[in-house]
């Protein structure tokens, strides 16, 4: 997906030890490289890299050194993020230092789910294709594998025209950002009419691997609809797998594929 | 899908910085290296990549030094397209300096388009596997999900038969783009029954990035008949989402995506 | 596919200049580097590529020096052939020179139709998975897209149960390989019931466009039966897109086009 | 899938002539590389690159030094497995010696089937995509194709609901792997319901290309029922055709491809 030398860069970028103080900033501005901060650099890549991000989508992770603040890349696809991309941005959305740098235009999504959603440490915003058809049908997404129980028993619908009227479809404002966290709730995934699905965790690698599976299980629950009527898991079952697809056991591993078929270190 | 060396020699002729004058023609024959043209080469690049075109299909920019005239590569598979491809059209469909280069016997889409419509800087004739379905039936492609929204709200459907009869299907007289090019009407994309479609645009990458999104949008729109009555987008919100995809925030952003996943300088 | 030291030799022995005699054979055996059979080689890599065969089908081309036999290489996935695999076979399915190589189970499927069809230089044998639920369903294959026009206006189906009762499936014997001929007629392509389907070509480069767009159209044909009923091209509009595909414009736009996806010269 | 580096040691590794004797273990703790250990290995990147497996999935080998034990990698996605992630199992399931790595949380799977089926040699657990589908619906997986000849006439489903209620879905114990095996008898595929499957075989060889080719039948029964009734291979056909299947004409040709594919020295 990239050249080999800009691949080389990256790679390199991302497994740097970096002497600058964990509290501070790059003497360029550049934010330190924290571990979260290499990882959502990471889970940029993957996300591109496993199809559940094209041109557009993001991911984000509440600041680890002040948990009123997030961090978000700048509008760039996920495949392209580099450590140098990512911005600051504070409860309310907007940028702490842009120094020209343009912000994603649905960066609300993440204000207002942080805002809402102590327990969230990471949100992802997605438009992945196997996702779409459930976001404009009836048919609920609901989990039918075992791998995808972290998606959780219930995914409510977001329809950004019951509050707000014919949009440009995005969330653009923190008023359209606390509505779809409302819908969202305690929920780990909601779908947006039309137009994609917000997928929450409690860490990075926890958001990509829920993220990964979302769209597995709405492929496989798709084609299972042509074969009959698709016997989901329980709610019992949903609770008990989701608690071990999100142990080490599993979410390590999964990390670990994940980071090498996108080429980048674990971290 | 280029060897190591080709794909060597294609980059450092897309990012050469050229000498020569901008309204001249280089010593051997070869258009000036102009950003459209280099754009254009991409363009090719980004079409195959993506799936839109395959050893078919092809894609003309309006002479930014002639409006009256057009270019097109010759009769080569987009994957492969170079500068040194590249040809100049009249209005009438004519190649203005052949020098033994064989042109696409469906150049004429390009001719009546750019005739019919002054509005338009690109015109791409592609036959994208999802989008072929829906011109053999009567399920009409509609946009469902906001990131195709600049396909439109209709999409006419023109069938070579209705005025020519039996034909080998390719649109090869000046005529019969034309009456292609009065179905298009002043839509931004129409359907060619049992061949493919054309995508317009007021430049490059917007028709790219419609290019690529008609055919997204027709394989979500083909999976969610699966599962129901897929909900499309309401006019005003294809023509808000539109505005929005068309700006530089969306459009700049998918360039350098598409550019940097067929391995060419974005430009 | 192949890894980077045998993908160089393969390229390098593509490439050789031969200074064998056209009409003998290489002191080590090996059949002289004739475009043919240079182009043979070229072929398998294709159609690998393409997704038309995977660990098993093959094809095959007459002998140019004697068109009572023809060239097949020896049991091997056509992803991994070279010069030195093929083998000649005589009009009875029997291979030449088998010096320890073991030839392909289903040899007699080209053994009977170079008998059948002396107008046939290049026979293809595969599984393509798309064209697969054609051959085990009563869904006629039939062309639906102007690019798929050459497989023919009408495509019979082989089942081997009908004179060989419950058998491994395989085309062992030159009696089946004459009642599938018979099947096949003067058609270009053939399916077989739970098994696969058989191409025949003017050309190898015909042969294998053929195999190509036959995979192409069974996925829009299926994909378009989810929309509606899909409107086939009229068997005029057939006869004469066909030609046009046949034609220099669009054959030699696509091997060129294939050759550089498989990473072979185009021969 | 792998960087370059990490790639060239693996292959280093699997073609590596081994010194140490047959019977013992590397002075490191590491397992010999008889030709089996290798062939495990080389048996997950296979499934990994055939998309039979991802982050998750295994397969294992009954011991060639000790029958009542069992060889399968430490929790670790197949794609990355190496020679020395490689662990040995008593007929227990329990690790002979872990030197602190964590096996999989689903041996047990492993360790019921070898107890249960002398003949079988390999044996594996997977989540394939297309497959899934068929452990949620009524709609029996069965061979409709010659090449899946060898998944057999019949394949049971196993829900852990039955016996065990709601639990996490994994074959955690004995007593659960014993009842999985007991509903897979004599067969050699089971479908596990809202999980996986099982697959097993009288070599690595055998059991990698039944388990790929089920996921081809899956998808191509899949396609056909969107065309009609899809027909089935008779019960005298699937026992010739998988006679052949697993006949050194096809076995090695098709070990030979994945191989190659998978960027693994044949061993």
């Amino acid at each position: 997906m990239l050249g080999a030398a800009a691949a080389l860069a990256s790679l390199t970028a991302l497994g740097r030890v970096d002497a600058q103080t964990k509290r501070g900033r790059g003497g360029d501005g550049t934010l330190p490289a924290l571990p979260e901060f290499r990882r959502l650099v990471a889970a940029n890549r993957i996300l591109a890299n496993e199809g559940v991000v094209d041109a557009f989508g993001h991911i984000s992770v509440r600041d680890p050194r002040n948990p009123k603040q997030f961090v978000l890349a700048r509008s760039r696809s996920p495949a392209l993020v580099e450590l140098g991309d990512l911005m600051e941005f504070g409860a309310d959305g907007a940028p702490l230092e842009a120094r020209g740098r343009t912000p994603y235009g649905e960066r609300m999504i993440h204000a207002a789910v942080y805002e809402a959603r102590p327990d969230v440490m990471s949100v992802v915003h997605h438009h992945a294709y196997a996702v779409l058809p459930f976001t404009i049908t009836n048919t609920p997404l609901k989990p039918v594998i075992h791998t995808a129980s972290l998606i959780g028993a219930e995914i409510p619908v977001w329809d950004s025209r019951t509050k707000f009227g014919a949009t440009d479809m995005l969330v653009r404002t923190l008023e359209q950002g606390r509505d779809l966290a409302k819908t969202l709730g305690m929920h780990t995934c909601a779908l947006m009419r039309g137009h994609g699905a917000v997928v929450v965790g409690g860490s990075i690698q926890a958001a990509v691997l829920t993220a990964v599976y979302m769209l597995v299980n709405a492929s496989v629950e798709h084609e299972a609809l042509a074969l009959g009527k698709p016997e989901g898991l329980s709610a019992d079952e949903i609770e008990k797998s989701a608690t071990t697809q999100l142990s080490p056991l599993a979410l390590d591993r999964a990390w670990e594929y994940f980071c090498q078929r996108a080429g980048v270190d674990p971290v």
